[in-house]
């Protein structure tokens, strides 16, 4: 079972430096310290227990140390700042594990450029070796990226020439959307194995400067004092993330406000989110001084790890049902809190970081159907649950219990999808009128309000709802799981796109079909036989 | 050979009948007249023959048949419109064969709603029978959709329920971005196998009306009056499109302006078009007396059939070189008469055309590098040849003959891509200044000067012009072909997206992957099993 939790104390590939302003994340990979057997990272190359901890210290950089303006990535390693994701763990990896791992550290590296557009941090690639491949993709994640000019270090991205595959981590999309590089240059440059030095580098656009070796900490130490200098930032200590409780069965997962249930059979889990303590803090030092046991806080990082963990370890489960349980005043009261204060630093990162869970959901290839019964609190930040979901079924039982969802402070744009419109937006993109309505509506929706709002699919009253729930679920747990991850992937993201969108729709979707082709992964395939006296033999035929 | 020309006389599917301002394509699908063996094209089902008939069509109606305003397109078969792609044609067809099958059916959707509207001809799909999966494709790309009511006709897309592959003719992403279908009624919709009817289906909008069957013929006769009489049209009589004149060998394919050379055992082809003849017509009038031979209208459609032949039958050539021969003067005195007139509706739909081969062009999955030297006229329109490359190699050889470029009327927006920019802006996303920088350079750009604004990428000499290009192709075509495919559609597309680009880029990449997966086409996979006593086993890891 793969374990995503870490920190600093225990990574194995990274060293995190803090001095001031200024945060060091350097890339010494252990080649021996692999998540599986039969590979060994070499030349600073990653597998996704590397990137873990990449994405840990990108967090913890947010929450305990909100001083740091500038982050700068380099390696501790001479000649070599990354050789980009280890070819032989994807040569031996299963398709379904190769798409988890690159949509990972896609999220990863979206994480940082979310960090340096929200929180205004500058994260500085500094190569002072050669950064091919994943390594280059995690430069241009960055805002600067500077290469040392020894005569021998380059960029490249050497997977379509090398290994009959796509730089698939980003690279091509920030090529030509991010760093702008014109489309015949970008051409040459991912087809070129050796990829391009210092001038030429920068002529094209690649990289923002190189200085020669014997200058290069000195400059960059200078631009990375212009930066850490440019603004003032708070300094009052930051919030630890500890590690998650979570007492783990063969069929079950239980944190602090959340709970997991597998019903393998069936192949679907029934996922729990438990409301907040009533009478939670309401000012930012308060909440501060509670830290990373505050609900929204806590219990979105136990989303994210519970997502993470239903993508890799539980493969064959290919239904979520959504629930939640609690008051929904308590949630309202959170959301309130945190629309009041979204200014101060700490409170904007909880929410960007509700944000980012909410985009991981939305990522996920995985069926979500939002179960809406009494005593659920699907409101606010916990509404976007059932906006998130394929489909959502509310009962339907107004002389009974009541039922209902809300919208909060937070429904109107804090929360946004990877398309950059809100889930309400997303969702009647037909009638942008009635976003306006729904956020109106400041009281909760019963059932039938929430049918007439258009908020919910289906509202069946009590003596139909387990017989619809059942079928519904039997009915999607039939269904190819691949043609589902295709559908849901064109569904769920209507709208205008963005870079993170045209990263995980098409530049995803053409690397999942790549790694499929037995030009690539089948017995005369380049990225069988790369590294191997062997040569892969093409069937040429253009698809 | 598939050979993609045909005419309404020779339509074995289709029966294309003109009323005025009306034209009706009726769909009657010959089930013995397909374009393989093994499989019976029932029920209104279609293989790609149907659909080059009905790409045909549309061609026609726009240079045929100005005067339509209203085109119906209805079944004559009892209760049933169209069944969609045929399951057990796709069952037996070659994975590089759907996916060009996809593709072109995609762009004959394309060219529906580019003719709606670009020439305000409008499209009315008369369901009077069940319109499944391709069937509904079809009826979703037309301007408006009427059910018949008759207790049992439905549209439906039974892709993923039924097939486990996807609705790949951009069912799914006119569904949430065209009709703007609220994305859980989307989803629901899209794994319900029997579809919806009338009431429903035109609540979540799926159809704009249904009526019952005794009125239905009626009712569609009401809307399309309304429709053709909208507004006036010209009936001067249309342009015939005849047969193009095209001589083709073993290696060879020569039209009046194009000429194609296979370089078989190296996997590239050479595409040379032809100059216009100098002094030709510059009025309407004159150019509609001259018809299907002017020079624009001829080449482009030669460009389209050949581009087509290239996909379909040429699998194994990987790279074309793109060349032009003759006087840039020529190809400038084209244009600028294609400017001035470019209300007239002969004109506009000649324009409209040039931009539509060339985004096929844009579209096709195979390398372009465009070849400039002495005795080339990339100009104006041809200059897009040179945009739309993946490279350009113009030779710099200031001493000895002028080598040139040069921009037209037409680049500054005439010929968008599917992105909805000129391929002036796609190239200089990053400094946008310089596409107008360009534009503002009339007179032609020799290698330099070429090189100097960014138009070109490579600029040899003569003394290394040869082993260039040939090292250049011989690289190129050594490389994996399902690489350069996903790598190419990544990098022509950089900035904004727009339906088509979603449906070329995210849908039909998700489409080709599934379309690879032992789910849908192994043994055991729906598509394999569908119509057999046998069931479909999936593997139900989620990916």
């Amino acid at each position: 079972m793969i374990n995503f939790q870490t920190f600093p104390g225990q990574y194995k590939h990274w060293a995190l430096s803090i001095d001031g302003s200024v945060a060091k994340l350097s890339m010494d990979v252990q080649e021996d310290q692999t998540l599986a057997d039969g590979y060994k990272l070499k030349l600073n190359s990653y597998d996704l227990g590397v990137d873990i901890e990449l994405a840990d210290a990108v967090q913890r950089l947010r929450f305990e140390h909100p001083e740091v303006r500038a982050v700068v990535i380099t390696s501790l390693k001479p000649r070599i700042f990354c050789a980009g994701a280890n070819i032989y763990m994807l040569g031996t990896s299963s398709h379904a594990f190769k798409v988890n791992f690159c949509k990972f550290t896609n999220e990863t590296r979206c994480a940082i450029e979310d960090d340096a557009r929200h929180s205004g941090r500058r994260y500085i690639a500094a190569l002072n070796g050669t950064a091919s491949g994943g390594g280059y993709e995690l430069a241009i994640a960055c805002d600067e990226i500077y290469l040392v000019d020894d005569g021998n270090s380059a960029v490249s991205l050497p997977e379509v020439p090398l290994l009959g595959v796509l730089p698939g981590t980003g690279g091509l999309t920030r090529l030509v959307d991010k760093r702008k590089v014109r489309r015949d240059r970008a051409d040459v440059f991912s087809t070129l194995a050796e990829g391009l030095k210092g001038k030429r580098a920068k002529e094209w656009g690649l990289i923002d400067d190189s200085f020669p070796k014997s200058k290069f900490q000195e400059e960059i130490d200078a631009r990375v004092r212009e930066v850490a200098q440019a603004d003032g930032s708070p300094n009052d200590g930051g919030v630890k993330l500890n590690p998650l409780a979570v007492e783990s069965s063969a069929d079950a997962r239980d944190y602090k406000y959340i709970s997991l249930r597998m019903n393998r059979e069936k192949r679907y889990a029934d996922l729990t989110v438990r409301e907040p303590e009533s009478k939670l803090p309401t000012t930012p030092d308060e909440i501060q001084k509670l830290g990373d046991s505050y609900w929204p806080l806590c219990a979105f990082r136990e989303l994210d790890d519970v997502l993470l963990h239903l993508r890799v370890n539980e493969p064959e489960i290919g239904l979520v049902c959504l629930r939640t349980e609690g008051s929904i005043d308590n949630v309202l009261s959170v959301d309130k809190t945190l629309a009041a204060h979204r200014e101060h630093w700490l409170i904007r990162e909880i929410i960007l970081n509700m944000a980012r869970v909410l985009r991981r959901l939305d990522l996920t290839a995985k069926s979500f159907f939002a179960i809406i019964e009494p005593g659920s609190c699907f409101a606010g930040s916990l509404l976007e649950l059932m906006l998130a979901s394929d489909r959502s079924y509310m009962l339907n039982n107004p002389e009974v219990a009541q039922t209902s969802v809300c919208i909060s402070e937070l429904s109107a744009g804090a929360l946004p999808m990877s398309n950059g419109l809100t889930r309400l937006q997303s969702r009647f993109l037909a009638e942008p009128a009635k976003v306006d309505e729904v956020l109106a509506h400041e009281r909760p929706f019963d059932t039938e309000a929430a049918e007439e709002a258009g908020l919910v699919t289906f509202a069946p009253d009590e003596l139909d709802w387990d017989d619809e729930i059942r079928l519904a679920i039997e009915e999607r747990t039939s269904l190819s799981p691949d043609a589902l991850t295709g559908m849901e992937a064109s569904l769920r993201f209507a709208g205008p796109e963005t870079m993170d969108t045209k990263i995980f729709g098409r530049l995803t979707a053409w690397q999942n079909w790549i790694f499929q082709r037995p030009n690539a992964v089948g017995p005369q395939g380049a990225l069988t036989n790369y590294g191997k006296p062997t040569q892969a033999r093409f069937d040429y035929k253009r698809t």
